[in-house]
């Protein structure tokens, strides 16, 4: 028996998705099974490092997602359009689908989900987040009997790997990009990268997946790495911490009530404390822990990028789709473990709700009695302090590092607009929170 | 619609597994769907934390793999015998089966897995090795498509916990060793793990897996930690390592021809280069590392025992098994990433031909020319060697300690036999391997 694929792109995954299916020697049996029937390009002639029939290739896209031979749509061209609408057209058309494509989903999960269900067919997408680390199917598959409390992630490894060199060599954060830039590890606009926003397309999968609801991408709090300063790597260090971008989810309890129970879905940079699991992880891996009842914590770790470990993420979602249609035939119901069964939206909290540590960098006049009106200020909002140093000058400036107890992020942030109207105070570069 | 599994055993992982479906609230819907028909028990009287209906409780365990109303048996008595009776009964009864015992399972894995694919039934052990950790479906159905070239796993939380003791305080093996029993980490009789016996399952187990093929636990060459010493652990972190028992399963190479290809399975202490992911596995936690292509590495965390991490894999793959028959009805052929598909014995490599790095500790009588004539012994044997360096004395007896480069593990045992033979050699104590 043999499923036959239309392959929506052929750049990087789509061409390591291909050279696993040409190469099945040392896999799974299965590989064998998966034939590559069409292969949409944008031109025919384009050098290529794969040799595939001339009659696979094709630049027909809507041809391949509406082939009534095509079993299961592999969408790997990235971007928002046209990648949405083929994949609607062809859940239309009966195919089931796998992509790699984090932001379409993130945004227009919802109605792709609902579409799929209604066609009776499966949409996987192993690949969208942490590369090739197998997360999705675990938490679907394995982890989903647990009461699921949250989810933290490093899911980005472009951020990672300049908090990562940013600590080893004590540079600046924009040296560090225009470095990462060079080696590939970072694009040309940095923007989705450093600013947090790959992060939190995945994390609103990951959340969706944990806590079984749909998640609204603009309902997620999200900061990039531009704010973290080398002072603020050197000073964590001599704190215990290292400083990471970090995507969380996560609920506070399990009640057992219908009540509507509000999760934090949020993307910031972070203290994390250096024996912490996720502490170690450096360069451009990715690692997930989840943590939930009575499974306690789990982590998974690897290479979150890369053609190799995305193709590997890739086939994988062809394999299993192949294997139960393989087992049941034409299903006349999903498989509830890979298909998706939830149509309500989670709350998310709004961020000034939340309770955390925080971590706050100041430059002040270099006057007798700011320590005082700092920390007077804090404690008029409700803001307890664990320590407040005097790190040393930034010129004429005096810099002055601040570490809260857990506090409300709504008084320590009203703290802070008090605290920008101080005459003594020159700016507050950065804000982070602390694990 | 329900699923009806009958539980065998009520211990620790038992009771996890009981509560876990007792309260459905907060987890994947399908744990609403099973029911525990019976539960079989070794008395009737014995106050327990969980409640049961009690018809369902029942000595009589054969009556449940027989009874006909049981879809899935639950095997969590541990230990051979009946366990494995048990199993091959229930699957003679057409019943599915999940169980969590390794030990069952690295022996018997071959007549359970025939009996099952004649009978038609799934056969799952997510349980069986990394406790909660999602390892053994991972590599059914997700990594599956890679060519898997190694598994290196910390499986054995008990020796682990021991070597990070030793590491962290400096004692001896058999003073952690007394603490870990008393703080229930290590059993009355310790044999199982510190001679790594169990990590010797469970490597047979992800072996089999891996690389598709059935492993004879015999051929896995085993060795403890008992022999590690403190100045061992001393003398690796002063050289950048750390020592643990590892579990190695690997191929050298991907081999298009049908010649049958030598693995290497075993199980021995290591020392591991502190920037290793494997090096900050601490304490009683478990870790496997996967490695293959395109994927790369991948890392598979989490708490390796234990009765909540345990019952949620036992769990997980009940519903795996309720998923699959809820899609397929009685299906003809059975789900080809759940089932066990191969049938042939891998061939495993003698310990003789393995090359690695070795370390080792000799204890000799203080006279010039030692270092010279231990240099010059495994010299003659082809044993070339990075550091031979005398690091202090025990007693009277000059300590040294050798490192070598990568060396064919029979020419170095040669060496060392005829360095046992030399005057001013008192013993070797330890014989380690560098990763």
């Amino acid at each position: 028996m043999a499923f036959k694929i239309g392959l929506l792109g052929l750049g990087t995954v789509g061409t390591g998705t291909a050279q696993i299916l040409q190469q099945p020697t040392g896999r799974h049996p299965m590989v064998q099974e998966i034939v590559i029937h069409k292969v949409g390009v944008r031109s025919l002639d384009k050098p290529r490092s794969i040799s595939l029939p001339p009659e696979v290739l094709t630049t027909d896209v809507e041809g391949i997602v509406t082939d009534p031979a095509v079993d299961i749509v592999v969408e790997v061209l990235g971007g928002l359009e046209p990648a949405r609408s083929l994949i609607l057209q062809a859940i239309a058309h009966g195919k089931h689908v796998v992509t790699a494509n984090k932001a379409v989903i993130s945004r227009y999960g919802d109605e792709i989900f609902t579409a799929a269900n209604q066609a009776g067919v499966y949409v996987l997408l192993e690949a969208a987040v942490g590369g090739g680390i197998p997360v999705i199917q675990p938490l679907k598959q394995s982890l989903g009997v647990n009461q699921i409390t949250s989810i933290t992630g490093i899911v980005n490894g472009t951020t990672n790997y300049i908090l990562t060199k940013m600590q080893s060599t004590g540079a600046a954060f924009t040296d560090i990009l225009s470095e990462a830039q060079q080696l590939g590890y970072a694009e040309a606009d940095p923007t989705a990268d450093v600013d947090g926003l790959d992060a939190a397309d995945k994390i609103a999968i990951l959340a969706s997946l944990a806590f079984g609801g749909r998640i609204k991408l603009q309902d997620i709090h999200c900061e990039g790495i531009r704010q973290v300063g080398a002072a603020d790597i050197a000073y964590a260090e001599k704190l215990g911490f290292v400083i990471k971008l970090l995507a969380v989810a996560k609920r506070e309890s399990i009640v057992d009530t219908s009540e509507e129970e509000m999760l934090q879905v949020r993307v910031h940079p972070t203290l994390v404390p250096t024996a912490h699991p996720l502490a170690s992880i450096s360069g451009v891996y990715n690692a997930i822990l989840v943590e939930g009842e009575p499974i306690g914590q789990v982590m998974f770790f690897g290479p979150g990028a890369g053609a190799g470990p995305t193709a590997s993420a890739v086939v994988s979602d062809i394999v299993n789709i192949a294997a139960v249609l393989k087992t049941s035939g034409s299903p006349e119901e999903l498989h509830p473990l890979l298909s998706c069964t939830h149509q309500h939206y989670c709350a998310i909290a709004p961020i000034g709700e939340l309770v955390t540590r925080f971590y706050a960098r100041f430059l002040t006049k270099d006057h007798p009695g700011v320590i005082g009106s700092l920390g007077t200020c804090f404690g008029k909002h409700n803001v307890s302090l664990e320590s407040i140093v005097q790190t040393g000058f930034q010129g004429d400036l005096a810099e002055i590092v601040v570490v809260t107890h857990d506090v409300r992020e709504g008084d320590f942030r009203q703290a802070l607009e008090q605290i920008r109207t101080l005459d003594a105070v020159d700016s507050i570069p950065s804000i982070l929170r602390v694990l």
